[in-house]
């Protein structure tokens, strides 16, 4: 057999870039200071989120601006978030390939429609354990509501079809700390499987920063990447991504080449 | 003051890629079967590297090559290898920007000739050096010479200027085992700060696969890519990237993203 050797080509097959969101291309303020970023003077700015009531809340440093501008054109940007529906209308980027949301619970086509399939196994997985979110959900609101919790909770949820019918079904629970308070996330997310029985056998509890989120097993950024490389993608592109979180790790080593910004909890854990 | 919102721009600023070649962007045969690497089949790959008799030593799968092609368009490509002058010509890939070999020893410039400032430096700190290198490469041969050593030595040098002399020296040391055994390499490795006098006070021994290099401690890709970055990189543009070997994290760490390939050391330790 001949060998081959390299020839540049003019034929670009664009590699695919698949990327955690924030902490990893964007961050507020609050963290921009914390990790000394360069090129982020309030002159070079640009917004990249909004909270709620439409106010910046996330912002990119010249240099990420410059990364996000040159992801958009030059690879085909796939984006893997924790945000939901809701929350990544929130972010002022124009994507336009496939979008993995609410921690892989939904795949979104590049037209911005569930994917049926993906749609109708969460269905199959999340129905079931409605019930029992439904009391974890209750427990919380009950704890949050007293006077000196400083938890805030949120459930978060979204329509599944499943061929036949349409529900809004609870897909995971986040949990913030009013004050910030890495440390007591962490013991909480130490106490839940000893606080609720059978907790391990359906949930999974991941915390990064301010962020504690319980999580059935089937949800997860891993099972839908794993599926979107089977089902949609083509298995002879390259593939990278990066993501800022310990929980990104799954999903990132199915990639060809994967990492991580420079700051945050996957640098920290790396660097020790 | 007004808030900046992303729009995508059509003035694509390329990142810089700083990218360590063998194990991150191509390997041996026998390295692609030890790690199953996809799109892979014998009609699939692209030689990038040959050894010293010009015959085809390292490949790139499909992916690999798309990728690499898509780099030297889309990026501003730089080296960042343990390959020497020598070994750097047996890689059949395009480079054509700033390239970081031996260690971070040698720093060329874009049109490949050594960058006057970095060379100084260098020899400044190798000088001194040069007769403890000398006895232990004596050492070493003896050794490597003897019937029952499974020990193969080779000295890395190159010539330097320091603006009024021009020397050849000797820049570090490697160590291969016949049988590719790590063990024994990991073994040594540990042994040499004990056998040798002040042997941490010069030199650090690293070793990955079947490599052990002992370098001075001024031989480091990390000091090189501080270098490139403080005095000759845009600090306005990202950068990124990818290496396979523990030793590359450091230079890693001083990129805005940084990575690896989805299998060798680095991957192997974070995977634990």
């Amino acid at each position: 057999m001949t060998t081959m050797f390299f020839q540049p080509s003019a034929h670009i097959v664009k590699p695919y870039a698949l990327m955690d969101l924030d902490d990893t291309l964007f961050q507020t303020q609050r963290k921009i200071d914390a990790w000394h970023l360069p090129t982020a003077a309030p002159e070079d700015l640009i917004c990249a989120s909004v909270n709620k009531q439409g106010e910046p809340l996330s912002f990119m440093s010249q240099r990420q601006a410059s990364f996000v501008n040159w992801l958009l054109a030059s690879t085909e940007l796939i984006v893997v978030t924790a945000r939901d529906r809701k929350e990544i209308k929130r972010v002022r980027l124009p994507f336009d390939s496939w979008q993995v949301l609410t921690h892989g619970a939904i795949v979104l086509t590049q037209d911005g429609k569930l994917e049926t399939q993906w749609q109708q196994r969460m269905y199959s997985k999340l129905a079931p354990l409605q019930e029992k979110l439904g009391q974890l959900s209750q427990l919380f609101t009950q704890h949050s509501s007293s006077d000196n919790s400083h938890l805030k909770f949120t459930t978060h949820k979204d329509h599944f079809n499943n061929g036949t019918e349409n529900k809004e079904l609870t897909i995971y629970l986040a949990i913030k700390h009013a004050q910030k308070n890495h440390q007591a996330l962490i013991q909480l997310a130490e106490q839940l499987p000893k606080l609720i029985r059978h907790f391990d056998q359906d949930f999974y509890v991941h915390v990064n920063a301010n962020n504690l989120a319980i999580l059935p097993h089937a949800v997860h950024k891993r099972h839908a990447v794993q599926f979107l490389l089977a089902q949609h993608l083509d298995a002879q592109r390259p593939s990278f991504g990066f993501g800022d979180s310990l929980a990104d790790l799954p999903f990132l080593q199915l990639l060809d080449w994967y990492g991580m910004p420079n700051h945050g909890q996957m640098h920290d854990n790396i660097s020790r």
